[in-house]
């Protein structure tokens, strides 16, 4: 059976603001320049989740679409869509879109049905801004 | 001389949160839903200029778009982007888009050169959400 | 009190197929070409719709997009997502473009509440090919 | 029977360069910047036509598109996609995107069938830089 | 020589309707939901191709985008361009986009020229909904 | 550490005519069409780079997108931005969309910071065309 990749696009309104506790205020905006404002600025996020799995013939499909986005509000959108995105987890305490990207990895990838896999999460923050994460050295379960 | 209209898109990303005065706790989240969270959230806006004057034939332009641009950082982008937007002007004191678009038509309509006149301000906030305004009945200088 | 314009953004998908009743079948090839194809095709639509009111400035909204929503996934989005189009009214016997956006706007036109009128629906049907009508010669509710 | 304004889009890739015979070089260079660079650039054009006449109720159409696409190639696209794009009239002799769209109303005004009439001409040079010509002060058929 | 990927964008119209004959009506409904609705709908489907090969430092170029869109024209545009789209190969009975990218690779591996492999083809249904494929478990000519 | 891709979309305006001294006149126009037409002409590039590396979790980055930003201005845009595109380098005579693409490689592989390689050099000449490079068999830098 054919393996394809199903990809689905989900998009969010959030705010956010990059400070690194780890920095003094100087360096937070040396670095971060504007997105370090003290009220916090905002984005439209566009989502983009490619999953991967065997595409069953007699359905011709990889998995439930409808499944998918039932998981994607309940893991990702009903954290972040119209909230401010701060402190995310440990190993991601600062709110860029390389952070985002992971987490929103470790919340999906241990969710998805027997037999598919997650294969990329797409982020954007911008039209000039994007990340992509294929779950590398991810403490999760692994992409095929 | 032609009078032709001249186009011009500008971004900017920045924060708000919907919250009337007006209203109670409970009417403010039944009118704004999740706009009226907490922290607020954010996008990136898309702002189109159109502005109108005579085609100089010798120089082919209504106006110099550089200058145009001078003006928008100035007058808008200085104050919107990278922001918390929050109470804007008494005649719009909630940061709907309606509001900013209405904003923005009073901070540029008396900043353009001889001879051009600001002719609509078009804002989007999301893909599925934006706001023309034309300048009726804002006691500044008429359109055309 | 401004008056601005609203815009809000809608999407659907349906079938059609273009054969007038009153051309030959060679008349219908020749005219509709590959529109006129036996077993129909269809289209991502994007409806676009501006309507036009007063801004409230307590509230800083036209009307309330919620019941905007409301009102066009009742009226347009339930008879036309997902769906073969065909004959939609007397007057618009053939799906075309222009036919599908004189029939959102009577749907639509006297749907608004008080002091909301709408000014433009704007269908496209492709990337290339689109539709205004801003209600000129409409038996019902005139556009401002 | 209803008035209703078709819309279609073309695409044409062109190079010019922004010099004026008025002024000296330098003066070029501090009006036009970059786009005065003497060995010219290019772009991927938007254009966007916009009919208006009655929409035929046998028929569903304003006109036939591929009437339309006939008329577009010989006048327009045939003189300008794949060119370098110089002096086009003696009223607009600067290759701007204010005289270009001059132009093109120009070409097309009285070349459409009867009872249909050119509205609009928008030009996109850039995803940041347009113009509308409503065919103002123009000495062709005017718009209705 | 550099191996360079060279990707083209087709469009096409089709409708199709989400119908398994492994399944009740009733289970119909619950999986395919509207995608069941009985007269079909359909899509402006957005197909991305990407193929590899190595650069002719001569010519500068991979292949012949001319040759390439004779083949796709051939093989792809005249099979699904503004046609309902039904059974469509025995291991790719439902149109879903999962098949109708399968079947889309099937009808393309084996048509390119010598040292161009098809690398991947991409295919929109909607801005939502996509799916790539690379041929994986694919009887045909593998991919690099 | 994850590892993660960072992408980033610049824009340039060019103009380029594809001339081949290997060919005759006859063969030039037969194998690039309107693309060897005597004026040239341009396009609108998108740029898209994506560049892979270790998240650092005390920042949230894999590197300063304002520092990518000004070697790709040094390195990239300031050579193309509204110029004529010609001979570019040895290897790549031609600017064709796969010619500007690997040399938009060679021009940044070597120049990212510490731990940070570029991972695909993705290059749009319109909204048909496009090139993506990963770096194979290009004398720099391998990609990871």
């Amino acid at each position: 059976m054919a393996r394809v990749r199903l990809g689905r696009v989900y998009h969010f309104s959030a705010a956010h603001r990059l400070h690194s506790p780890h920095l003094s205020d100087a360096e937070n905006v040396a670095l971060y320049r504007d997105c370090n404002n003290p009220g916090g600025h905002g984005h439209n996020y566009i989502l983009e989740l490619l999953v991967k799995g065997e595409m069953d013939p007699a359905l011709g499909m990889v998995m439930d679409v409808g499944e998918l986005d039932r998981i994607v509000k309940e893991r990702v959108l009903d954290r972040l869509d119209h909230q401010f995105i701060a402190h995310l987890a440990p190993e991601a305490p600062i709110s860029t879109s390389e952070s985002v990207t992971y987490v929103i990895w470790s919340w999906l990838t241990d969710t998805l049905p027997a037999g598919v896999l997650l294969h990329r999460v797409h982020l954007e923050e911008t039209r000039s801004n994007f990340v992509d994460y294929h779950g590398e050295d991810h403490p999760g379960k692994a992409s095929a």
